[in-house]
């Protein structure tokens, strides 16, 4: 049995969307949530009491990456996740299934689970629905994934449907090898055919997870196509889990699929545009490198209480880029961070109030847009 | 007229170091003062709210590359130095010599200045004694340095000595161009040779120079040859202006000058080695990359409170380091600098009361070595 508890708070009144939250061994967090991502252990630049203050209350670390190096049992003598990277609220992991299937080489996908071989150095490595519970319970996750296997998005029907019933027992298999108390999370498939997304949704649902993941959209279909898939995968899904959206997405996704009833995001967009200079603001996506900012005295975002914002100049800030200087990524990211975080504020409190539709329809098309356009 | 004043408030009874106290425009700073690097105007990886935590009370930028980038004009149009990077306190700027002798190519010294191609982008440019002291109030500065020739540690004296004429008639121009009130040092010269280090000090000792600079050693020279330049250097200087003795240097260096009267020292180290695994610890360097740090769950330095020591263990650091992770360098330079300045704080306690000379026997053998061996 988990100790992970959800509760829907609020139901929008014109959505589908729904405030919620949720508890963990290691205290609450509320939703729609949105959890910046600290692949091997580390938010890309970010020390742990600065990522407290940017409201995150749920960091993503990728079992995947945690497992090759430096590995979960160097991660377990370390204390666990939590200790080593002094991170004291909930972390999800993901399975390593994702990563497997996007980043390592030579991979071979059996019933019994997957050999691949690192992308790092090369060593042949073998992932089960086991051995994922373990190394997330090793870890010391409290949100934990089930290995599920991730076809490209241009996979057959036929295939997808075999791959989905696979991933169906691999999940099964999950929660029987789960021995914490942690939660375990679902991951509905279906490629990008409808009735194979709500099939498999509907299946997974009668079984005692603690939340249900929609896997694998947001690579490169249309935003109609994620729309309707998102769609399909969510309908099935009983009204008292989180469904946790992987891997999506920018602020006006997240801002779509919170009114489509998803609880929980992740994303890389925040830190890995901080890094290369693009950053979200109430007047759209705007990327720091541009000659226009160099003499630039205004904040980025003149309505960001962020300490980027608060301190410093969008003329500044181009400078650190322009000059390779680490302390720019830094504040970029930061402040893409916070701006995600004020992002789901205001989405919780615009559900809270029955007008999401009024909030989406002030901030949707600014926020989507290019700022310099 | 300048508003920086400096008192001497104690002299060490067993040595030469000196304890004291400057005043600048923005306030004031205790000496022996260690002044971390922040070259482009960012110290690497360090926002100021966190330098600021070290204990730093002085930041020192660099007028050649603010000079080639962003260009002072542009320092100037996005506020002056201190707004722009938000350091409200002060900051000391070298005058570009140095790096116009080390980094640019094809320069060419006259009576009249230096010109010298940017080793960014080819860029022809041109710098005089007056254009240094014009950059360094266009940004700001509140210890402005003066423009001086470094010869290579391997010319011969007839070149030293006339090098070192020439650096006084700049040096009496940079007096001559300044317009604002803010400090305004000179820089000894003299090359590898005693009396020539003892001469330039006493002619520069005959005017009104906020304080002296002893230039260009810890260039590869050995300690002992170190050791008697800057005794030569110091020896004729006034006793009621600070000595700053530039690009030093390692913990043990600078515990060192400071017993030959130093008060001011810079240097790299904590933040370039910050981002090569090397830390300094009082059991001396540690390189974090070696493997016997992989499951080593103490902290770097278990005397240290600074976030890196309090929050994390080795083996996370190591795991960082190795990772490529950006906050690997971001702890181990936050580390790195707070040791420095903890260096300092002891060092003025020790003088303060008379006991510095036991204080030194007690750190510099353990604060030198590596502690891997």
């Amino acid at each position: 049995m988990s100790v992970y508890q959800f509760q829907v708070l609020h139901k929008d009144k014109d959505s589908d969307a729904r405030r919620g939250q949720a508890h963990t061994a290691r205290g609450s967090y509320e939703t729609p949530a949105f959890m910046p991502v600290g692949t091997v252990g580390s938010v890309k630049g970010i020390p742990p009491w600065e990522l407290e203050q940017t409201g995150a209350q749920v960091v993503l670390s990728n079992t995947y990456h945690l497992f090759l190096r430096p590995g979960h049992e160097v991660v377990g003598q370390l204390g666990g996740l939590h200790k080593m990277m002094d991170w004291p609220h909930s972390i999800l992991t993901d399975s390593g299934g994702y990563q497997v299937f996007s980043l390592a080489k030579l991979r071979k996908i059996t019933e019994e689970g997957v050999t691949f071989r690192s992308h790092i150095d090369g060593a042949l490595c073998e992932l089960s629905p086991e051995k994922a519970v373990e190394i997330q319970e090793t870890l010391g996750s409290d949100i934990m994934m089930v290995l599920d296997e991730c076809p490209d998005k241009d996979r057959d029907e036929e295939y997808c449907a075999r791959s989905m019933d696979m991933t169906t027992r691999w999940a099964l298999r999950c929660l029987e090898a789960r021995r914490s108390e942690n939660a375990l999370f679902a991951i509905t498939q279906g490629g990008m055919h409808t009735h194979l997304r709500e099939q498999h949704a509907r299946e997974l649902a009668l079984h005692p997870f603690d939340g249900m993941a929609i896997g694998v959209l947001s690579v490169g279909e249309s935003k109609g196509m994620m729309d309707e898939m998102l769609h399909a995968s969510i309908s099935p899904l009983p009204e008292d889990k989180p469904r946790y959206f992987m891997g999506v997405g920018r602020p006006g996704d997240i801002m779509r699929a919170v009114a489509r009833g998803v609880d929980m995001f992740d994303c890389v967009l925040p830190t890995r545009s901080g890094r290369t200079g693009l950053l979200f603001t109430w007047d759209g996506e705007r990327q720091i490198k541009q000659a226009r900012y160099k003499v630039d005295t205004s904040p980025l975002d003149p309505t960001c209480d962020c300490p980027t914002c608060r301190r410093f100049s969008r003329g500044y800030l181009r400078h650190l880029f322009v000059s390779g200087e680490m302390l720019g990524p830094i504040l970029n990211t930061l402040h893409n961070l916070y701006f995600y975080q004020r992002v789901m504020r205001e989405l919780r409190e615009a559900i809270a109030e029955d007008r999401l539709r009024a909030y989406l329809g002030d901030n949707l098309e600014r926020i989507d847009r290019k700022a310099e356009e």
